[in-house]
């Protein structure tokens, strides 16, 4: 039912970060920034912080991937963004892009198209509204305004993918990632992820993790919401509401080992 | 002792916010954007943290209520306060006021004194120094430097509530709830409270989710702190420190039902 | 084989904190604002984060110590911590220096160097790397780029320590405290300590706190790392990882008294 080839490639690449503790290079918002560094840590990989525009090509080339998030934006963020972003393109480090509130304003909305237009983005993750508010005008996604379920979202997240050339994950009570070809599906996590803030910008930076270890970004992102939603079960069985889940949830990124990820990864193609 | 309508209130009002999931618009500090976002969706509520100034007017008309909290604060973000408020005036969103560190430095007591001049402000929090800063030159409060009791506090607080035509809430030991008219005071809580940094704020924002389902200033704040407390006197219940009682806290806020509420709130009128 | 009297200096400290409550001014990354007040609150002392350049003057006047650390940094934070350095070398307020990527690029290493050179810093704390990133061109320390133990950064640290005329911290396995003539070693701490964001950030703002109530530089310092390290002991001994490690290091440093850490500092000279 599930694929046991994932699952393995899921164990893998959480040993390659383990062994290899990939610089990952923030830009994000101010609320998240404490608990997605906690999130990189406790996996294994070494994050940074830094969105100043006088530093963050420098540092963007000691990085394994680049991970952008519009939350709390102002205007010289996005300058800082597209900065890194372009150095990032010219050393061949994945970006991946949260585009939070996207569809809601627009500075969010034309942030985050300004982002995928000027630059190569190798996987954008948001909610399905946030995902699909990124159509272009005349798109045949536009005007999809109501996606209830993992298969209304499916067909247009594929067309989308094509239009923007890009793997796009909608994460939801299922994950969905898709390249416009190939689709994943993850089942993996816990309700309670909704009452944490923080929870889905923290999947962004665990996909930019695993894509420091693995080339092919479907997989890449798959595998990491699969391990990210591993170690959410695990919190939530232990847990008596979202503070104390939120601890767990680190306790449990940390403790996670291979086999656990092997047997534990729900990711159906 | 205490009021028993008000004890049913509180539960009615939590019982609207979980049902209506208002979305809170906070332009807070950098300290605390994390755990306020927190207390938020544990009580129910939807937070948004959002201080550009090229979206704030936008962000504000989806709101239920406005919060505005000035610590860690630079020009900028008052000058996105007061966009921002004009705003949430125009379509009677309530706008609850933070005056963080008013009365310490002159930055910070000019610009909760602007706000208030330039906003409706439907509520302001703060503890007893803070809330007292804010008193014009002249006023009768001007000159009450030692406030040490809920009792001293009181008569100023009328004063003060009629001089700023607003609903002042000072929270310490006892919380004091006054429009200069009613007088509503709050026995909830716990001391832990003060060993974590952001408790006041977490009030604050309270306040802001309990007004947006509840138009009267005096029983949404008074209610928002009962619950609020209710939820400390439950986690430091089990907590062995600030630490654990921080977590628990926002357990203690998703886990309170209706009637531990009613049981449980402790106004006086 | 570790000093009693050293370990008595850390209980008296600690002590002389909870009776003063000393302010603590901190100008820091947006990562661990919150996490550096809770440990402040923790301890006993009170933390405030201020960097708006209008007020950071007023602000450290008010202040025990101030605590500098160049996370997340652009360049109108480093205006606003000059600014606030020199009036608190005029003040006598203690000023600590947390180089955060000093070395991995050029603005953080400018930046700190810039602060050394235009303030009268009385300790500077970091990692092997950053520590060492400070020395001027042509020290007899450049060129040292890989320091993997206590030793080897040891004599290293003392020839800094003289040429930048400060005390130097660096922390890792075994902490190393120097003004250039005097070595103090601690080895408390946990190896998860590792695995948590800003526990160098707290260890810095500790040794804020620590030299509000202790003028001597070096004692001041290896006082604070042996209490926070003995704090980091107790709550590795019943974490279960790094999510439930951090809230338990809150209660460890909230929990400790002076008789508990009087027994468990481990510094040697």
């Amino acid at each position: 039912m599930y694929s046991e080839d994932l699952a393995q490639k899921a164990a893998d690449n959480l040993k390659a970060i383990r062994e290899k503790k990939p610089l990952i290079h923030n830009i994000t918002n101010y609320v998240v920034m404490n608990t997605t560094a906690n999130a990189l840590l406790a996996c294994g990989a070494s994050p940074v912080m830094a969105h100043a525009a006088e530093e963050v090509e420098e540092m963007v080339s000691f990085a394994g991937a680049l991970v952008l998030n519009i939350g709390t934006l102002t205007p010289p963020w996005i300058d800082s963004m597209i900065r890194a972003g372009k150095r990032a393109n010219e050393l061949n480090v994945p970006i991946v892009l949260d585009p939070v509130g996207s569809g809601a304003t627009a500075l969010r909305t034309e942030s985050a198209k300004r982002i995928i237009d000027e630059l190569n983005v190798t996987v954008v993750r948001g909610n399905a509204s946030e995902v699909l508010s990124l159509a272009h005008e005349g798109s045949r996604t536009k005007g999809v305004d109501s996606i209830h379920s993992v298969d209304e979202a499916s067909d247009a997240a594929v067309v989308l993918a094509n239009e923007l050339n890009t793997t796009l994950v909608i994460t939801g009570e299922v994950d969905l990632v898709t390249d416009g070809i190939r689709i994943h599906l993850i089942y993996n996590g816990d309700p309670l992820m909704g009452y944490v803030t923080g929870t889905g910008c923290m999947a962004t930076t665990m996909i930019g993790a695993f894509m420091a270890v693995d080339q092919d970004a479907v997989n890449g992102a798959s595998t990491a919401l699969a391990y990210y939603g591993l170690a959410g079960e695990r919190a939530a069985s232990k847990a008596e509401g979202p503070g104390t889940f939120q601890a767990m949830l680190f306790d449990a990124l940390y403790g996670l080992d291979e086999k656990a990820v092997k047997e534990g990864a729900k990711i159906r193609t």
